[in-house]
């Protein structure tokens, strides 16, 4: 099965890197894959096009992971919990991480997204407040699970896959810890997770400091 | 277990309205509720705060028909399928429904969202193309599954039950018609179903028609 796949992706993007912690976890290891330059716009090459018309990975692959997880349920990390209320809390972490990379890329890339004549400082200022305050909502989640829990409870759950790749961000882009110590903390319990090293981005790890776009946070 | 629910909801909220459907579609009818002014900004008083941190319904309420659907599995509409690819289908449509919600957004409610001294028709513009662009992909699904199809296949399912609370939202608001014919072929296949009549908002009852702020899409 996973030699019968193949894998578009892009280095660094969250859609992608969900996928490939998904497919350690599950030990489908051993797909085939084809690395997509962003730099060069090959993700929106034809031949991606003909498979994806959002060109665009985030909603597609969030799904791939779900398909994986239902039909190779009992094969690696069990990702989503039988018991209805853990199951609950799992999805309500996954659709909420949504708030969380939006609101990020709201302030780290609000240049790339708003064009030079519709810059507003105080546009930038109020997504930061709103940063922050998400930042806010996420530790108190991991506060109140207490020390070395993991995003949905005492397991690594499909959560952790779809979320870890945006918090890895904050680190990166200089977000100051202060804003979210125990994510921090989760950060640095879940980096070195084998599905999450033998995942991690190539250029990420070729250039292991990003820029310092969250610094002023 | 339907008594022992309480929901809070306002009257138009697509997140709320789903829960709705959903727990009509599970015979869980009987349930207690509180309706919420979003105009007396009911929705952000304490006793709701106490409940739900981001004081919006958005994420959370996503889960509850999750979690009601798994909870009650084998009672009423099944709305998530067994089959892992169909289960991928619903799933995808569910996560995508937040793009049309967004953009939607972004066009109806653009003076809303956006203060007086940051709006420009640049904007609004650009936010015009990508809503139509959303639409005819969307128009596009219903195409290529065939008259008289669901949003995920042949049955109703989740993807009806998350999706229906938006696209209910651009005939109310007077969008051409010609911009999405198959999405207005399938509200009219919906808006009777007795999960949906059941659940409409009670002030869309009172005033069939909303504003036009979708007429010149």
């Amino acid at each position: 099965m996973a030699q019968s796949m193949l894998l578009y992706w892009g280095s660094g993007s969250p859609p992608c890197w969900r996928v490939m912690i998904a497919l350690e976890e599950k030990q489908l290891q051993g797909y085939k894959h084809k690395h997509l330059s962003f730099d060069k716009n090959e993700h929106k090459c034809e031949e991606v096009k003909a498979l994806n018309p959002r060109v665009q990975f985030k909603k597609k692959n969030c799904c791939k992971c779900l398909y994986n997880e239902s039909a190779f349920k009992s094969q690696g990390t069990r990702l989503i919990p039988d018991d209805p209320a853990e199951q609950a809390l799992v999805y309500q972490r996954v659709f909420e991480t949504n708030n969380l990379q939006q609101k990020m890329y709201d302030v780290a890339f609000y240049e790339w997204y708003v064009p030079e004549g519709e810059r507003h400082e105080s546009a930038l200022k109020r997504n930061k407040e709103s940063l922050i305050a998400e930042l806010k909502l996420w530790d108190g989640y991991l506060e109140k699970m207490g020390k070395g829990s993991y995003l949905a409870g005492k397991n690594f759950t499909m959560a952790d896959v779809v979320c870890f790749p945006v918090i890895a961000f904050f680190p990166r882009l200089h977000c100051p810890p202060e804003r979210c110590p125990r994510l921090m903390e989760y950060y640095k319990m879940l980096k070195d997770r084998p599905s999450i090293k033998a995942s991690w981005p190539p250029h990420w790890l070729e250039k292991p400091e990003g820029q310092d776009n969250l610094k002023n946070l």
